[in-house]
Parts: C-alpha cells; sequence; structure tokens
C-alpha cells in the first residue's frame, strides 16, 4: 500500500497507474485478490483489533460518546462479517465487459457499449472502519482503484485494515496502490483530494451534512452526494388498511435510523378517522412520537399527537419521530412531496390502479412504492448484492450504488475500412 | 415564453414548474408541439431573416469576421434544415418510460427501472442560433424543460427563434415555460445561473474553452462538457495499407473542425517506411501540413514533414494539420494516446485479432475503432438520431449525447404489502 509520507497528488497518481492495470484484470484474478483479502482479514483478526483498541481509547478519552463508541468498535464477530462481505461481493457477476447495447449500422460498422471501470474512486468516510474493506472490495470488483479517506477517529483501524487488503491484493496480482490510503492532514487534505481532476473520476462521501458542505465548497472533481432520506408514505382513499398499517409500522420502526425510513405519514382525508387512532396507537406502542398536522391531530382522537411545526416537514429525523398529515386528494399527496421530498423513496398504499400509475409517474424520486415499505430501498434487497451508498441524484447513479454504477461505459466500433461521406 | 424582465432564477423557477407538467406529457401530445414548431418556423421564416439581419448588421460593425458571420448567418435553406431537424427528432422514439431493467425479488416485489426526464437542462451556447431549436427539440421530446442561453452576438435571432419555438409549444398543449430563454445581462447571468441547484438539473455548454473555464469556476449544478476531441488513428504493423491510407485521409481532412476529426498519425516502426512516404504526399495534396517525430521525418521521404515539438502532441488542431509520430509497438502506441488522447475517438488498423482486442480493451476513450474512421462519432452515425454533444467524461454520458442521455432513471417497485424484517 502506498504510504502517507508521500502527497495527496503523489498518492492519487499512484492509484491512477494502477487503475490502468486493474481495468484489464479478468474476473478470476479479480476474484482471487478478495479472497485473499478475506483470508487476511480472518488470519490478522488479532492485529486489527489490537489496532482498534488505540482507537477506541483515544475515543474514550475524546469523550465521543457510546453510539460512536459502538460504531468504531471492532470484535471478532464484526472482523468476520467483514471477511463475509468480501466473499459476498466474490459471488457476484462482474460487471466490466457487460454488453448494455449494442447494433449493426447500414454501412456495416458494428458498435456496441460496454461497460468499464470508471478509473479512480475516492470514497471518504467517517466512523465505521468496516467501510475501509467494503468500498475497497466494491472498487476492486469493479475494476476501480480506491482512494480511501477515513476519519480521523479511526485512523489505526483504517490505517491496518487498508493496509491488510493492499498486501493480500498484491500478493494476488492486484497493483498495492489500487487500495491507497489517505489519512492524517486533515482538512487541506480533504481539499487537495476533490481538486484532483487528472486523477480522480469520482468521490463518494459517507459522512454527515459538514462532510458534504466541506466537498460542495470544494471539489472540481466528480462527486455522488449519498443520500438523505425524507421518505414518505401515503394512504389512500382506497387502501386496504391492515396494510397500511403495517407498512406504516416497518417503514418507521424497523430500523428508524437510515435513510429509507419513513418520516412522513400522509392520509387521505377520506379515511383518516377510520385510520389514524389505531395507527398511532400503535406507533405510540412502539415508542414514536407523533406530531399531526391539525386534522390529524383531531382525527387522530383518542390517540394524542403533539401539533406540528412548519419545520416538521422538511425534517429527517432518523429516529423515533413520524409527521402526520392528512391531504384530501392524491394530487395534494404528489405536491406534498414535491414540495418536501428529497426524492429517496416514497411509497402509496392503495387498490386503486389508476392511483398507483399516476402516483408512480408523478413523483419525483429515485424509488417509488406501491404497496411496500421504503425500507427495501437497499443494493441487497434489490439483488445488486453491497452498495456503497444511496443516490439521490439525477445523473450517473439514482438510487442504490452497485457494481455497475461504479463503472461508466465506452463504445466500441469495428469495421472493415468505414469512411465517412 | 418567459420573458426576459424577470429575474435568472424565477425564469429557472418557472422552467421546474413546467418540468414537472412536462415529465407527465404522453409522446402525442410532445410530437404535436414538435410538430408546431417546425411549421411556424416554416411559417415565419421572413421575421427570423428579419431578425438575424439584425444580428449580422452588428457583427459586421464589431469585425467578427467572415467564419463567424457565416455561422450566424440564416437564410431560407437553413431555416428549413431547422424544421427537417425537429421532425427527424419526432421520428426518433420517446425515451421517457423505457424499462431498463427488471426483475422480481424471491419476497414479491417486482422491481423495473425506468427513464425519466432528467428535470430542467440548461443549454448554453455561442454562435450558431440553430442550436436553439435543436436544444429545445431535443429536450421537449426527452420531456426535459430547457433553459436556453445563447451568445449577445446572435441575440435577435435568438430571440425570436426561442420565442417562436415556446409559442408553437404553448399553443400544442405544452407550458410556455418549457422553452425559457434567459439573454441579455453577461456573465453575472452565466454565473446565476450555474448556481441555480434547486431548479437546474443539467448544464450542457457548447461552446470554447473560455466559456468551460467560466463554468468550471462558477458551476455548483451538474455540468456535462462536450468535448474537445484529440484524437488519433493508430496504424499498426500488420495493418491493410491501403485501408488505412483512405482511413487517415477521412479522419483528418473529410471535415478537419469537429471534435471526431484526426490530429495525430502514429504508425508502426515495421510499415513505417512502407505506409508514410505515399499517405504524407496524398495529405499533402489534401492540404494538410504534417509535423512529424524525428523517425516519422526520416521515414517518411521523399516526403517532407515539419518537426513535430513537444506541444503538437496534446494540440487539437481542429484544422488542416496532422501530427505524426512512429511507435516500436502497438504496447507504446496505447501508451502514447493514454498521454496525449483527450478521451474521444481512438482507431487502431490491425489485420490482428489480438491486437485489435487489446487496443479496445486498453484504450480508455468514449469511442474506440478498429479499422474505421474516427469521424463516425456522432448521434447520427450511431443511429441515435440527433445529437446535443459528444460527451468526454465518464459520469451519467460518454460519447453522444442523445434523448436517453438526456434522461436519468427511476426505480418503479410493486408490491402487495412486502414489509422489510
Amino acid at each position: 500500500m502506498a504510504t502517507t509520507t508521500e502527497s495527496v497528488s503523489e498518492l492519487c497518481a499512484g492509484a491512477k497507474r494502477a487503475s490502468r492495470v486493474l481495468a484489464t484484470l479478468d474476473t478470476k484474478t479479480k476474484n482471487g485478490a478478495l479472497e485473499a483479502i478475506a483470508i487476511a482479514l480472518e488470519q490478522r483478526t488479532a492485529e486489527i483489533i489490537e489496532a482498534n483498541a488505540l482507537d477506541l481509547e483515544a475515543g474514550r478519552e475524546a469523550e465521543i460518546g457510546d453510539a460512536l463508541l459502538d460504531r468504531l468498535a471492532l470484535d471478532e464477530r464484526r472482523i468476520a462479517a467483514m471477511a463475509a462481505g468480501v466473499r459476498a461481493i466474490i459471488a457476484l457477476p462482474d460487471p466490466v465487459g457487460e454488453v448494455l447495447d449494442g447494433f449493426r449500422r447500414p454501412n456495416g460498422l458494428e458498435i456496441r457499449k460496454v461497460l468499464v471501470p470508471l478509473g479512480v474512486i475516492a470514497v471518504v468516510y467517517e466512523a465505521r472502519p468496516n467501510v475501509t474493506i467494503d468500498a475497497a472490495a466494491l472498487c476492486l470488483k469493479s475494476g476501480n482503484a480506491v482512494v480511501l479517506r477515513g476519519s480521523s477517529s479511526a485512523r489505526h483501524s483504517t490505517a491496518v485494515l487498508a493496509g491488510i487488503a493492499a498486501e493480500a491484493a498484491g500478493a494476488a496480482g492486484v497493483p498495492e496502490a489500487a487500495i491507497t490510503l489517505i489519512q492524517g492532514r486533515g482538512r487541506e487534505e480533504l481539499a487537495e483530494l476533490a481538486t484532483q481532476t487528472a486523477q480522480i473520476d469520482l468521490i463518494i462521501p459517507r459522512g454527515g451534512e459538514g462532510l458534504k458542505a466541506a466537498l460542495a465548497e470544494h471539489a472540481t472533481v466528480p462527486v455522488i452526494y449519498a443520500a438523505s432520506g425524507n421518505c414518505h408514505v401515503y394512504v389512500d382513499s382506497s387502501a386496504e388498511l391492515g396494510m397500511a398499517r403495517r407498512i406504516v409500522l416497518n417503514a418507521k420502526v424497523q430500523r428508524p435510523g437510515v435513510c429509507n425510513a419513513a418520516e412522513t405519514l400522509l392520509v387521505h382525508r377520506d379515511v383518516a378517522a377510520a385510520f389514524l387512532p389505531e395507527v398511532a396507537q400503535e406507533l405510540a406502542q412502539a415508542g414514536v412520537e407523533l406530531r399531526g398536522d391539525e386534522l390529524a391531530c383531531e382525527l387522530a382522537r383518542p390517540a394524542v399527537l403533539v401539533p406540528a411545526n412548519s419545520t416538521d416537514w422538511d425534517t429527517e429525523y432518523l429516529s423515533l419521530t413520524l409527521a402526520v398529515g392528512v391531504v384530501d386528494s392524491l394530487a395534494n399527496a404528489i405536491a406534498h412531496i414535491a414540495a418536501h421530498g428529497s426524492g429517496h423513496s416514497e411509497a402509496i398504499v392503495t387498490r386503486d390502479h389508476r392511483a398507483a400509475r399516476r402516483f408512480q409517474h408523478e413523483v419525483d424520486a429515485a424509488c417509488v412504492y406501491v404497496n411496500a415499505s421504503t425500507r427495501f430501498t437497499d443494493g441487497g434487497e434489490f439483488g445488486m448484492g453491497a452498495e456503497i451508498g444511496n443516490s439521490t441524484q439525477k445523473l450517473h447513479a439514482r438510487g442504490p450504488i452497485g457494481l455497475r454504477e461504479l463503472c461508466s461505459s465506452k463504445y466500441l466500433i469495428e469495421g472493415d475500412g468505414q469512411i465517412r461521406s
């Protein structure tokens, strides 16, 4: 692995050189390197735990709090899970070379559009050291070099993990600089990374709003921002209310801290009095605080809702809080989502075919659900295997970012001497 | 059409509102609006020529030169060509709703990935007023609103053309703000446009390096830069030399001022003495100035080449000049292209299947040709119909930017009450 005594631009240039080799490796070599990484993680578990202990100690001294300490902590089980994650990526099809489109032109030219690696992908992340291995494995499988930049709070863990991965991949015939770590120079380092347009093809940040803002300010390299999700479940007037209740509960409660969890429930006025009291009670029993608009508060009785204020509709709580609004039409539900949604995952519960179709056509989001929980927006749940995040932007990748989304394409054109007239 | 008395952000917000309507229009309505535009162009030809005369007069006064005056000039023939271009777009399939991928998950969820409009596309261009109509028609067909920003030298022509298009589309059931013109406020206007992240989904610049630099400095909205093309033809040791000569001639001479024309000829040393004298003579007869490296100058004799300097290999001449280099292997040809190419269009002429495969795998460019001229990189030649430019970037669109590249995608997921466990 390239070391941090080199400058950021030297490290990125090394990754770029490695990417040219990586792009030509066959699937067997890439999978062999991934298996070598999985084995090395298992064999060097003690070493990883030792490095992690240094980060945990520093974290406790800095009083970063139990939640962050838990995200940071590695044990045998979590390291085994990382190795299993790498093996799951081995099992996925190699995206490189996939023919997206192909045709023969009247002049005899044969044209194919095929997936190719992007080149060098920088992944910038906070806390969870396992992202080091996830990102390295996904990039390696898709033929990309990766430049990793973890958080300073995980620096010992990240260094050991990246070192193990680069070394194992290197021994298996992949250039070591295919997995390059940069860390230890603070925010200037990030700014330098974000402007290496000649070396870096894409930056994927995985972290909070501060990280995104820092990148938005500095980046000249293309960035795909992992999504924030202000997701809605809309219960239509024709909804099967038992199904609606199960979907709302699941979308809010099953894992509230993630981007595909629901943050707002919209209910058609015609069914609000029948639906709200019971669902409000169930949600309350599950520990959810409900913040309703005036009509929702009224129609949910005897359940008691906290009156919502204007900021609730735009808030991604990521916790056991749910805003509840009553709308008097499908059109107004769609308008509410257009005004407040973040374009991540939106669901309608309905028995009406026309309403389902209209909701799917008109709601502008990465994933639009009919009669299912928003929680399914996930590479694994979509059958794409591991993902490196979810995109709510419209260019290049929208929805889960898996192996194919880490690729670009090129046209291969074959002829027998065609010239243009 | 929205008028320029409103602010840039107001105009963009109007385009955004229009885009929500546009995204739901059926193909028949969109094609009807396009036909209305074509008819209006024909019926209002005199009015267009009158406005164009004002621009031409101003251009002559400002002494912009004959070449620019010719780009600017409109006559009956050119206006008829614009109308024909619109009708060619009517004939293309509507990309919106195309299913890119689809599958059923084990839990019964049915998932489709479909093309949807991006939303609002800003097209910023210089001179040629016909871009106004091309861009408006391509965006309309793909369900996008367009914000047009032409050059000040074409302001009268652009205003009339955009007005005609918006009016005709409006009368045919498309919101008039779907075709919005902003102009008349200089560089600040461009900077304001380039930061409307809430309203504009993509900016496509069509113009010179100055325009690109201005956008690179200001833009927070995603930009797809139309390509510059430093394209190579590599004549392999196994090439059929007659075919190689025809391809080199075509790639350089057929239309030298465009991005897919060849700028450098690389010849394998083993065939240089057999190939260079004749091709150099033919190129010289076609008016091409040849700039050779030392070996090329030597092996081309009796033809006389100008000695190339180090900047020649990186120059997109866009004129009748060609750099000529001799390489001693396929690997060195690929390395030369990696070092100097702009990732646009690269060609190998060879009879060797392995060399062809290796060239296509290892050359990192939007279009990689075997035994054909680089001049085919074009939406029309690829059978995609009209294009709005060629992309050499790796994200979202690489190669010709046609209707499908003006789209994003979304996932439509249908279930019968699935929740995540």
